[in-house]
């Protein structure tokens, strides 16, 4: 009967799967699949250039039946590229199939052969979990991300209207002067950009100082707010954690038995 | 009877102001706006310029009705100034309608078009509420920017006392020399800054030092009373909001709990 | 009577020294002493130059006024210097006294007058707190200071060492060494430095890099063990301000109630 | 009888080696051996360059019987270099005895000097917890530098791919991309790098702004994660000093109060 036989193997598949070893073993070739593609950045022999093919082309292939084995494996097919990594993964190792040949996909194809090395993320649970929670950090911050997305585009608005004729290269237009913007916010050598528009406009530097302060108290706040969440978080946990380990009775555990007592008294009293 | 008319059209126009899709409209007009003032920044055929120059003028127009529209709406004429926000969106559409011909006000007129961008701010509710509580911060940290400013002055005076005349565009006076100090706080290029003085003054490494310790000194000092206060807030808060849901007894409640009993007791033993 | 006499005097003086307006007197006499330093530093004509000098020695004369009537008023002569505010604002007063001609002395008088901006920090009371919890937070971090002096001095002792022949202007002795790295551990041109030495010592990175990573993850220690310390104290404070404000029952009031309780039934069994 | 011999030596050298003004002794030789480290990094007159060799033999025949001492005095001589400090010391003591007239051992000879500054840290019992607290730290970030790692890896593989015929210096193989993208994130220069690139392929901001971005937030978490474990112990410990110091009754003991209350009622109710 092939549904028995399917479900056997698929069973078997889980196993393997979920074996530790299986798993320390797939780790192993993403590291040299990262080998590989450290290596290759190298002038290397002719010689060592085809073995490396070669083993490009292993990995790959390795990567699919793994891929496979887990798609199998798993009891629930549709629900399988439901999780990110699933498909990732997948995603991964279908566009190293295509051959590098054309020189439109060869780019393509190199650029995959480097994001093999995030499938030690998808593979490692506790890069998954740290994965995640960044993730999950950044829905929190969209309003601090928008309010400094206008203070950008409106000091840029202003450098591109005044000062795009002083140097085209850094005010040139909207795209530019956020860009250099951005260089002012790391203090990259923001007093040449300053002392330059100072020449025509002495004083400018209100627009670089003003910039200055209203980014940082923007970054500061938005990394405040991160570390706030982010203990609350954790203060929720610990707080919910003692509560259970210890059998500590709440207050309201506290008012229950006294009101049970008086209850008691008030019936004796009636009595 | 003019009265009832009038508090009619109020009403009508009260309901359209808090229309969801209406605030959904103005946004996008913002947003065409802000994209507006993007494309003047790149060279333009004069198609495109004159086609941009009637589309600023719709869009002055329609801030101006918008506005007159919530102003009309509000049941209190005389608080609608008393918002900051209002008085902003006025003044914007306001200084707007001048027209941008005369070169002097040509410069307001279009730093006015950049910060309409700003509206954006004023229409959304989270960025509101942002704003309002980056600003609540400010002057909690007004003695520290204050001590802040006295260090930079002393600096800035010693600087300017004895570096003058090294090199003049940097020391020559007390303006010049702050501006240096801020460039030395953000350690852009300060190294140059101080080779250049120890060539004249070889431990004036120390004045640089200190400044640099005192400066992040009290900027660490700044953040971290920052970051208190918005935990003290956040655990208040919290510590409320946790006594509010759980219904959690406080330990008077319990005490008062314990003495009613007692209470019953000693009347029954009196009996 | 001369003894009454004093007493009396002092009494005014006292009165006088903690009046208000006595205070914003002396704070406005502050700010134009400021504004002086800085005017100083711009060209002056001379006219304007010998009524700053007359400002000047006014300036000196009312602060000799100020600073007595602040002793005079003191009821303990003998602590008034035990005060590190009152010691400071006399010490600037008696320095300034000194003539400036001499060119020696004309260094320190003219330093002296620009500290005299400091007593704006001993005459605001926010301020002076501001400056004394500065000042105590120093030496919970001596440890770590003297931790970084270590690193610092090792690493400036290796490069001293080995990159001495390379570039004796940032290697050549451990001094200078130790203003290089402090260079380094800022960013300025960090890799100028390390490029130069990589061409002799290929392996040199490690150097820097080890020094980055030692004297960032040492610094960022020192900040967090501030500001757990900050929050440790802000939490104790809070937490006994609560209970007072509250007049919340401890835990321990609770037992003694149900105690009291417990030998009131107990004396009525015994009955 | 000579096992009494030894252990009387021994107890002797306990003592001597707990003893207060011995430590300082040690601390003050340690101190000269820095300073002499420090002082051969200027150029020297012959006469003192030989004294200094002198007094090098003298601070390591000092350290050699100090060692000596501490491993003779410790009851339990197995567990002695268990000891990481211990191990070190007598290493630093080993290596400084061999001669240094060798060219290749020379350059071991004059590290091991310097590293003996070092010992200050194993001498003193406050730095050797501050060391052990920061090194206790390190295995907790080791998922985030990993994560960091493959970061890195990634952009450096994507760089070298691309950059190397740009510029050899900066993006020639994986390493050398590395640590370009190191200086990426310290800010420094990191537009010239970005400048160059963008001539070629102007898109490539997007290679830097997103490795700017992912690293920050990547060190960010890296630094909240420690601030919330180092955070956690002191409010962990703190908890427990209150709950002990004070002798508060904790939530449970009221709860059996109230039972026994309880219990003691019951029964006279059965009467």
């Amino acid at each position: 009967m092939p549904t028995i036989n399917t479900s056997e193997l698929q069973a078997q598949f889980e196993r393997l799967r979920s074996n530790k070893s299986f798993e320390l073993f797939i780790i192993s070739i993403i590291v040299i699949s990262a080998l590989v593609i450290g290596v290759k950045t190298y002038p290397l022999p002719p010689a060592v250039e085809q073995a490396i093919v070669i083993l490009d082309w292993g990995i790959t292939f390795f990567f699919l039946i793994e891929v496979s084995i887990r798609y199998l494996g798993d009891p629930n097919k549709k629900r399988f590229f439901h999780n990110g990594w699933n498909l990732f993964d997948t995603l991964i190792v279908i566009i190293s199939l295509i051959p590098i040949d054309n020189s439109e996909l060869a780019l393509i194809g190199r650029l995959v052969r480097i994001f093999r090395v995030l499938r030690m993320v998808s593979i490692i649970p506790e890069l998954r979990t740290l994965m995640n929670s960044l993730l999950a950090a950044l829905p929190q911050l969209a309003y601090v991300l928008l309010m400094m997305f206008i203070i950008f585009y409106i000091y840029a608005a202003i450098g591109a209207t005044f000062f795009a004729s002083i140097n085209p290269d850094l005010w040139g237009d909207i795209a530019v002067s956020m860009l250099t913007l951005f260089r002012v916010m790391t203090f990259e050598d923001w007093t040449d950009v300053m002392y330059e528009t100072m020449k025509i406009y002495p004083l400018s530097w209100t627009f670089y100082l003003s910039f200055i302060f209203l980014s940082a108290f923007a970054f500061l706040n938005m990394i405040i707010g991160i570390v706030v969440n982010v203990m609350e978080e954790e203060n929720a946990n610990q707080a919910k954690a003692e509560a259970l380990a210890a059998g500590e009775p709440t207050m309201k555990d506290l008012r229950d038995e006294i009101r049970t007592l008086r209850a008691l008294m008030e019936s004796r009293t009636r009595e």
